[in-house]
């Protein structure tokens, strides 16, 4: 058997007994003849609690000494890992991000991992020890320590587990895998044994946060198989990997939701003036993330342009176009009732109609559609935000995800 | 002007306000044109809390993790007051005892440093940044992290000013300097100005625990001058360096005492047995430090032996003892209520009589003296426990030494 890692989020370490049951399942893995490498996170609301203590002392700390402090919760839980896998008799080894090799680019509190230096992790698995590696965080090449961003601890997982060739990266949450809808929503949705990167993808970054998007794109470069599977029971979840049977594949494979968007539109905007570069040049540079886009052209020569942004960067994103050159002629309206429901299946390439199928289910139930944007295997709809249980429940139905394959 | 070190103690950086005070002195040393480099301990209570941490897990947790966990205390006081200074418009950066080359020995949890690697600290102060260097660890050759023990802080702040041949090195504390005794027991007790190195070594290590003896070891050894100084006044405090005239030294410059020990006498042994030996050998090899050693011929061709250990350790001491081969055949008396009263001062090696004059004083005051030890710069005698007060005042007025030199 090869080796293994694993991945143990916040809520997992969080507290004495829940670090023993981790320490206690990671030995289950060793003794199962796996060399086991464990990746986790900061304990519980350890990041909260260091910002905090930022806050109290600037309201703009510099980002190196940000990365300085943050850094300081992962390091807590290998420690504490390692001390509850010393008591159960096997051999470990705690290394921050520096010591496993985790090497990142410059750009503190959002570095990218540019490569593992995998020599000092390989060495100890080697020596016969269990090796736990902090996630979320890395070092440059000066060696400054950096933080890659929330959430990243997905990350330090997966591209260990590509330095390393590891059989699998095992991602243990607080949900069981993935579902064809959020269970809260539609009671009946069905837990995906297997979904591909590209689905998984799309499923991450509409809301259904179990998996950190830039996670899923390492796993997908370097073919690492993920297994996305609950800290609290024994049951497996779900397996992410290359879908090899592509015209097997249903059409849909689940129905995602993002409740927490809200929708910009200027209308009246004189057709010479590009919009598009003004509006989303201007908020890049402030950082603020644009989702879907649709520019239309209205009457009498004008444009009309309808985005969405995440509901809390609304004020700044309607601040920003109100001072842009000639908005004082524009008429800027915001909606921050709605939400966005959206379809994805890698089978939805090679079956036509999905996307009308969509349209056809959400008119039934007399849902407006406000905007539409289409991937290749993906289509979503913002819709009014007192709508969307119903329409994320409608789609699930029409779609059948809650019988087997 | 040159560099200079500053240490700042754990309570110096208890709270947001109290950094803040700690980033405005650095920057007004900055002012005065100096280079700077900050050494801190961890947070009010933070090892404490860590430690807790620790024994929920574990009982006996592996020391090599005990340093990864504990290290994070200095790691979060090193970001906050980069982060204070730079609020103050001061260029400051923060390093770890690794990323300051603070190297040492692989002696987990009490780790001697072998020397630091000054290259980072020098060339971030060139480029001219406040340099803050977290006190109490360091990294071995292997690129562990390895703590130096409580207190390490201070030795780490010596070892950077000898290393980078500081002006002096500032050991920032909750008290205002060096007295010739104790104020809580002697009010008219004075302030000293100028201590030796010796001097301060054996007040150091006689409870006046203001520095940490290994600091002022290494001081001596580099010849870095320190000054010993309140975070929270500006008044100046006590400088310890070489004392150059010895001959105008006072003979005692000041009055210990410590009343953490604990008496334990042996009565009866046989004279063929080496009772040292036996004895320190059993203790040394469970980490008990023996201070305070006597030891007499009794009557019948049998040896006394008395010492005093620190409290804490006098059941532990005790329980080694009585299981020793022949024990059963000894006298072992325990006596828990002494304390320890000493005289010290680099003019005792010239002044004969000193230590006769300390017996007199406590003669007159009708202490008893239930054990003698000397050195070269110092008198210390075993009193009852219930006697220490009056015996630290007697001696204090004794040797004149609330008088201005």
């Amino acid at each position: 058997m090869g080796i293994i890692v694993q991945k143990y989020g916040g809520t997992s370490v969080d507290g004495p007994e829940r670090i023993k049951n981790v320490a206690a399942r990671v030995c289950r893995s060793v003794d199962e003849g796996h060399q086991v490498v464990v990746v986790v996170s900061a304990q519980g609301d350890t990041t909260d609690s260091l910002l905090e203590m930022a806050q109290a002392i600037s309201t703009r700390p510099p980002k190196r000494e940000l990365d300085m402090l943050l850094a300081t919760g992962e390091q807590i839980s290998i420690a504490l890992l390692a001390m509850a896998i010393d008591t159960l008799g096997y051999k470990a080894i705690s290394l921050t991000g520096a010591q496993g090799g985790i090497m990142t680019d410059e750009q503190h509190t959002k570095a990218k991992i540019r490569k593992v230096n995998a020599e000092r992790i390989t060495a100890e698995l080697e020596r016969g020890s269990i090796v736990i590696v902090a996630g979320f965080q890395g070092v440059t090449p000066g060696n400054d320590i950096t933080t890659l961003g929330r959430g990243g601890s997905d990350t330090t997982a997966v591209a260990v587990a590509a330095a390393l060739d590891a059989e699998i990266c095992e991602i243990y949450t607080d949900v069981t895998g993935v579902y064809s809808a959020d269970p809260r929503i539609v009671p009946e949705a069905r837990l995906l044994p297997q979904v591909g990167y590209d689905e998984m993808l799309e499923l991450a970054s509409l809301g259904a946060l179990i998996l950190q998007p830039r996670a899923v794109e390492v796993a997908a470069i370097y073919g690492v198989p993920l297994h996305v599977r609950s800290s609290f029971t024994e049951s497996p979840g779900t397996i992410v990997r290359e879908v090899e049977d592509m015209e097997k594949a249903r059409s849909v494979t689940g129905v995602a939701y993002d409740d927490n968007c809200a929708q910009i539109t200027i209308i009246g905007v004189p057709e010479p003036v590009n919009i598009l570069r003004l509006v989303f040049a201007a908020l890049a540079r402030e950082g603020i993330n644009v989702d879907m886009i649709v520019k239309t052209s209205g009457g009498e020569s004008t444009t009309t342009l309808s985005f969405t942004v995440q509901r809390s960067d609304l004020d700044a994103a309607l601040e920003i176009i109100h001072h842009l050159n000639g908005a004082d002629q524009w008429e800027i309206t915001a909606n921050e009732d709605v939400a966005k429901v959206s379809i994805v299946g890698a089978g939805m390439m090679t079956n036509p109609g999905v996307a009308a199928a969509m349209f056809d289910v959400l008119a039934d139930e007399g849902v407006p559609v406000e905007l539409v944007t289409t991937s290749e295997i993906k289509v979503s709809c913002l819709v009014p935000r007192n709508r969307l249980r119903e329409a994320v429940t409608a789609c699930h139905s029409r779609f059948c995800l809650s019988d087997a394959e």
